[in-house]
């Protein structure tokens, strides 16, 4: 960043507190953080203020909490006692080449920006973000295996299904780890990248076949694919890690039924890896403006 | 292949006659070879044929050769001195679900099964095959780069510019060899993939200020990348090789003008892996007709 | 195996369980388990026997467990009410080619075998033993840090002290989930092949200045390494593993002082992999068996 | 390097010339350079020099050629018309701690520096210098593997003999460019160390099941192990790939006859990467005197 930068966060949890300091620190910017008044600002870096005490004018970037906001424009905070109230008033004076971010978003907040020509940037719909994230994942996976396992990880038989952007980070990693790693996918494609990349591929529809001596069984497919037929061919000492967001890809109850150990867990960057998951942000978010 | 198969192979060169043995030996097939006289029959395994003596309404697939056909239904052999001639009249007695392979396609071709409604397969327009192809092609790169430098490729400061099919491979074979891989991409998910694979990752417009400890620079990209402005930037011994398809992404003659070497590598898996880039035929044609 | 085998085990803890069933099922053996009641017979596939009911004379093998024999010839048991009592005349009456194997030995069981001129294997104080025992070893050391950290092992800086058995398997896996590794080492010959493997070599005596930047200090020298001029270079979010046997190498009471947090990871293999930590174990007995 | 030393170099190959511009420019040093008239001071840094023009009492190091000084202390050189003549008065002058290195030592060259109290250095008996030479071998063989085949390394079945300083290299680096790699040793901690390192591990005295289907076949061991009865096992279209030293560990003879291709691959690092070669020796020369 050549220029120098005025951001302005708004509300945000742990993950924020390290995007703030690395914004601060390594782009040549001046980050104003509201909604932080319980932690102590020599630990971000960033200037604590009021939302009234900014000057929307003056802003290059506005950044809001992952989850966004509100419909009548609130921001809940998590290191604040109170809430930051968004209004229309404040908005209509940011500038127009302004970028607003946020983790998620929702009609609400795709509208109000879209009227006024504003960019608004949904960080968690990003590929790259997505990518940066299942590194994250793929060490709480790691983790996860090597605690609920009375074996190693290195010989044992993983199976992992879906190969986008989870599934690649996970597979290789445990393959890097000197796991015998198959990986099932629909895509020609992914079976072809699959072997180039070292390991054992195979079409989800054989799925049924490839299970019978697996000792670690990774999904990261949104949709039920363990299924009960599945699950019935696993060896009773599996575990099963399902990283799949709600309700994921396993039959919890058949498998509990059955005896094996079946694991949803979600969340792991927030997890595991707080900081890393806050500098993921602000790597993000420096490349958007510098190249914008 | 659990059903018999009864495929017609109509012409190919080296890579073919893996293709044939593979799909003869692996897969429950009965393979004719029609164009191969000159090769022993019990090199390939196949059934040596004249076209004639084929019956069309017996096949489950039909293979022309790379290049396709001509557009007066020629194909050119290689290994026989006469030509094969494909009629509308032997195609006409096809079986509905009979699955054309060819390597690339053209106008004639696409059109003279799309009015029969019969399958035609360009097995080099899938992602598949410039995967598996991808692989030769990175170990091409990887001779090409110890026979023409006097220093190891491990320690060595490689450039590799595009992150696609081939871009991949290469960039992560260099780094599996030690190389200190810096890959230049146009696309954010690009970058953040990169750095996920433990490689340093840029964007492409910062390829100036990044070439200039370069000892390998390698493209992969089919467009002018490396032009004048950069080849000006790279230290005097670094060693160029592009491996983008004619005309190439490197301004050949001013690398030439300052004395750098510049090797334009092309069709290195027919070079460096003929056996290999025939099986990778097989390979794809099997999955398609088990799939199909 | 070729010809059967007849092999006592004499007590023993979880490891065992797996040691047990494995010679068991893979290798042509009868393994009779002595001080195993409260174990199902079924879950090892052992015999259980008393000792008295079993015949000396027909052993190629006896397994005494890890701790070994009291010099009193006394084996404490895990799952059994009652100890084991070696006598001499039991022993006196092992065929002259049988071998014993103890976990690790004292000059009261060295001396008993010695003297009757039979082969007694003190399988911790094996090389191979070690090194496949740093496979579990480093797999700990990966879950603390996971466990321990708010950032990913990928990308992080850590630093690794020794390039002996553990030390190499620590390293290069930390190096394949892509840490940053610097290893630090005496000797010249590990610095070469710290360097071949692609991570970054440091002469110990130049550990001062090494530690800088430290995410991550993982120990595996038996010997005081990281002292207090150490401790005092390192930043205060820096975790430290020590993986070297008691008293360690941390000055531990230091690294508190400064509020850093420092973790002695002791018995690794027992802890996160015991099924493993059984198996290494029938694989070097097997080994020992074939080859003697 | 703090304080400035000074090195003369008399004679040697294309080596030397890396290694005289590395050790003038990254140490603090002056080197002299004595029969290199035949190349460009500046192309080397170094300042050359008649013999004579030395004092050999303002010298921290002397460096003779690879193969050292003929018994009438003859120096062959490379680079000049005329060789170079070391006289026992000239190296009575040196300091008490001047350093010799050479490449290989023989009788004559020890007991001059012995009893003269003067230590000497034969670097390519050094365990460090093997290691780091290991490099540029390992991708000497890469590159004849890929010359001289068809198929690609990727998938193919590689078994290696020997896991000493080259063994070690030459292995992990096929087994990072995807071949299932084996590896034979007759050392049980190889053995483990081998599993530990992602790859399948075999004693020796196993080799003539393990090659049945071997696509390359890779010796380092000094002593004829890939005898008649070994060849009789192999497919007719294996490559063997000898680098021991003459006359190395393959039955050419017999390969020949059966229609195997046996190439006895020498001196790759000098063929292959004479730059980083040269380098290798500046590194360890340096490291040598700066921990002296
Ligand atoms: N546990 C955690 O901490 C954590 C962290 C990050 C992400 N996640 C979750 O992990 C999951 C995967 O995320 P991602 O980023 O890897 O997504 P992604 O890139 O879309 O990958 C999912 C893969 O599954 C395939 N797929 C989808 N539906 C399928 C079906 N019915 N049958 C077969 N394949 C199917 C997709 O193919 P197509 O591309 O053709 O759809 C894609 O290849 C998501 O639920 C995500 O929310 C969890
Ligand atoms: N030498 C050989 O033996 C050999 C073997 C195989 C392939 N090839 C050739 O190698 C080249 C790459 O093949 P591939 O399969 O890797 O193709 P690919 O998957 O399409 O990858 C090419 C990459 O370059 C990017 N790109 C294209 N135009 C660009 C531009 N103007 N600026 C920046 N980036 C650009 C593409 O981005 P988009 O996806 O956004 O376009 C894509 O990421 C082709 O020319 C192919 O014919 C050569
Ligand atoms: N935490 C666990 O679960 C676990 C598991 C297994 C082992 N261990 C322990 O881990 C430690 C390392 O085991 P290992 O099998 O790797 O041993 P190792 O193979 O002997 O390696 C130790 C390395 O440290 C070097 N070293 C010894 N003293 C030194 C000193 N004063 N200064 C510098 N270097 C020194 C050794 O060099 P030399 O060869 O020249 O002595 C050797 O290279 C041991 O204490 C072992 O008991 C712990
Ligand atoms: N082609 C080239 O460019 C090139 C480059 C460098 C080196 N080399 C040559 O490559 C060879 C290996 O070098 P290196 O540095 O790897 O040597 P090394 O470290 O001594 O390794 C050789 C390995 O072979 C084992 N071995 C020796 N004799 C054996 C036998 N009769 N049966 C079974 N195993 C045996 C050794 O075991 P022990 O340790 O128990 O003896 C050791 O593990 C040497 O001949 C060397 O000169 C060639």
């Amino acid at each position: 960043l050549t220029t120098e930068l005025t951001i302005a966060v708004l509300g945000g949890d742990a993950r924020y507190l390290e995007m703030i300091r690395s914004l601060q620190c390594s782009a040549n910017a001046s980050v104003f953080a509201v909604g932080f008044e319980q932690i102590s600002q020599s630990f971000t870096g960033g200037i604590q203020r009021e939302l009234e005490d900014i000057d929307p004018q003056s802003l290059d970037a506005v950044i809001l909490p992952i989850p966004g906001v509100g419909s009548n424009g609130q921001i809940e905070t998590v290191f604040s006692d109170k809430n930051i109230q968004l209004t229309e008033s404040w908005i209509d004076r940011l500038p127009k080449d302004c970028v607003i971010f946020t983790g998620i978003t929702n009609d609400y907040l795709t509208e109000l920006f879209e009227k006024r020509n504003l960019r608004l940037v949904s960080l968690f719909d990003r590929d790259d973000v997505a990518i940066y994230n299942s590194i994250p994942t793929a060490e709480g996976a790691i983790m996860t295996a090597i605690k609920h396992t009375d074996f190693t990880i290195h010989g044992s038989n993983v199976v992992v299904l879906g190969f986008g952007r989870v599934g690649k980070s996970v597979a290789s990693k445990f393959n890097a780890l000197g796991a015998i790693v198959q990986v099932g996918s629909i895509h020609d494609a992914d079976i072809a990248r699959i072997s180039e990349m070292g390991m054992r591929a195979f079409f989800l529809d054989r799925l049924p076949e490839k299970v019978k001596d697996t000792d670690i069984l990774i999904n990261t497919i949104p949709a039920l694919v363990v299924k009960r037929a599945i699950i019935e061919q696993l060896p009773v000492q599996t575990l099963i890690i399902d990283l799949a967001s709600k309700p994921g890809g396993v039959d919890f109850d058949y498998a509990k039924k059955r005896g094996i150990e079946a694991i949803h867990a979600l969340s792991l960057p927030g997890i595991v890896a707080p900081k890393t998951a806050g500098n993921i942000l602000s790597v993000v978010i420096k490349q958007i403006l510098i190249n914008s």
